[in-house]
């Protein structure tokens, strides 16, 4: 019923009973209880959409429990607040370097992060009513634990165990993915886009979300997605998971840097606007290099499309700012290599999310569980 | 209440209420039903499951409507007719060099096949209720028309339309699908294997049936599964599609048997046939040549499973007979090149349907829609 008020949302009671079926009293008596746990409050008068009085409009309460979303980027750290209707309401992001970092030191620091973020909501009067946290690696989804992030050169870590430990979250709701998989949600919930497609975000790992149908498809145990390990290049350098010629290897960040010859230890802003000026006074060398990765993702991207027939390549993080770059090659490609492209063409959209989208995903994806399933929220808050 | 029958077969009409919801009176009522149209037989007393007396046991009609199957091979064209219960009741075999005719000859040929199977039918005293047709190319979901075949150098035939006119099917429903997702699908009805795979058959081409939680995944238009086009070398051959190092220019059964030396104009048993006789004595190309295969096809398939996290993938076709020679350098490729192979390692496993998968998934998709949705069969059958 709260998903209906979030769909319906401006509706009266009446309303909202018409569109679930369920009874006009049994409606009242929940929005009661939603009301009291402060997920809902009542507006102007709903417009009137049939005979009888004008319903009281009820909308998803701004000032309900927010979600707290948290990335540890293998370069930043970034959290954020989302309020129940999806708007962000408060966010941060520092460089970090956290490849050097043990995890318990960069743990120690998100922890300190997640405290800045849980006293920002304490000072906005705002209950904090989940956490989501997104990692660069696989996650397994029945045990919630980070098996490895080749990447950070993490493995076998119990964030959710370490954060619960470390910031007292007892009561807290934490959920904890992958970044890339949390991207293609952020980017599926801004609701404009379509309801197929692979969202690709490179940083420095590369990693893709695929959404069907309007729902993340994970695999069995999680661990979809990895396109970043996608082999391209048969005789390609080797990859920090051990194998040879992964996408990562070729198209990743850091490999567009150093083929610019812009890679040094600035931080990564200052990395992404140098290569961005030099791409706009058309140098050469930046251009060779965004243009041979695009051509590697391409080739990656086409054996997606050829497996899972996706209309849609949504390009995020890195690439989302490297489109106007990444374009053209790149659909050269789809349309070479993609066996269905003539009678199903492959649309390639930047994100407008930017390398906001797994942070917002997370905390989208703790404010959707609470919409998903109030009871354990509206039971603690009306206690 | 059909599939509750086929699920419970040898039980009786009380045991099948129960197990539907449905009432007695409603269960008797339906069944009656379809015993007149010779979907359901009564058999010996079911076992007594509980206290009353014992009631009639219920089963699939096998002398009810049968699944005509045919598959359009790029070197052979076969039929079959499978009957309610999944098992085979006749079958037919024929090579023929399909990428020499026009479609019009080849359809005329594949009519003739039909007409033998439907008198093969009435000679057994069965009524055919449906057909599937395998074809090796892109099948759109919508309009039923294989948009293009490579290896059969077909775009844009109406093969539904064809068959329908030129062997007077007008009420016999016709499905037309991707010979990779029938065989995907077959094996997924043999009913012991697991829920969530991806079949790989090596024919001339190279295709793959992705199965996710017991049901096809085909993609938005019903083109995915095109594994053969995935590119594992980018300085590869040239492929029938026009792109460069596509997997089945690299794995496929032709490129192994040139490399292996025994490519000639021989028919499709005889080639295969030499080929494994030859590493059964050990021959060193042909060992080279099926390893070769085998490093491609595990580059391809750790491209899938990191993409969408399948725990089995099933080898079908040529490559389930070639299976004792892939198994190792398959195996290798997987557990070096998937990231979470630790802690989810890839089952590989050989198909026991051979080159018959196909065939029998098309039949069995048309007996599978008259359980599905009976009343159209019902309702023509008792007119």
């Amino acid at each position: 019923m709260l998903n209906a008020i979030a769909d319906l949302s401006g509706h009266s009671r009446a309303e909202i009973a018409a569109r679930t079926g369920l009874t006009k009293a049994t409606v009242s008596s929940l929005v009661d209880r939603m009301i009291g746990a402060n997920l809902v409050v009542e507006g102007a008068a709903a417009v009137r959409t049939g005979p009888g009085r004008r319903g009281t409009a009820l909308f998803l309460a701004p000032d309900g429990p927010h979600g707290l979303g948290v990335e540890i980027g293998v370069d930043y750290l970034a959290t954020c607040l989302i309020d129940l209707t999806g708007e962000v309401r408060a966010r941060w992001i520092q460089s970090a370097d956290n490849r050097v970092l043990s995890p318990a030191r960069v743990l120690s620091r998100v922890t300190k992060a997640v405290r800045t973020a849980l006293a920002e909501a304490d000072r906005m009067g705002v209950r904090v009513g989940g956490m989501g946290v997104a990692v660069p690696g696989l996650v397994e989804s029945a045990t919630g634990i980070l098996r490895v992030a080749p990447n950070l050169g993490w493995r076998e870590v119990d964030v959710r165990g370490e954060l619960r430990r470390r910031a007292d979250l007892d009561d807290i709701p934490v959920l904890v993915g992958n970044e890339a998989n949390f991207a293609a949600l952020a980017e599926l919930w801004q609701g404009t886009g379509p309801r197929d497609f692979v969202h690709v975000s490179g940083e420095i790992g590369i990693g893709a979300g695929i959404v069907v149908d309007g729902g993340l498809f994970e695999g069995v145990s999680g661990f979809g997605g990895e396109i970043g390990h996608v082999m391209v290049d048969p005789r390609g350098p080797e990859c920090a998971c051990g194998a040879r010629g992964c996408l990562e290897r070729l198209a990743g960040q850091e490999e567009i840097y150093r083929q610019a010859g812009v890679l040094d230890d600035r931080a990564p802003e200052e990395l992404i606007t140098d290569l961005l000026d030099r791409l706009a006074h058309r140098d050469r060398r930046s251009v060779a290099a965004t243009r041979s990765a695009a051509r590697w993702l391409g080739i990656a991207l086409s054996g997606v499309v050829n497996l899972l027939d996706l209309p849609t390549v949504v390009l995020g993080g890195t690439y989302a700012r490297l489109a106007p770059w990444l374009w053209e090659p790149l659909r050269d490609e789809l349309a070479q290599r993609v066996v269905s492209s003539t009678w199903s063409p492959v649309e390639v959209t930047a994100s407008t999310l930017g390398s906001e989208a797994a942070v917002r995903g997370a905390a989208g994806s703790a404010v959707r569980a609470i919409l998903a399933d109030p009871d354990p929220y509206v039971t603690a808050a009306l206690a």
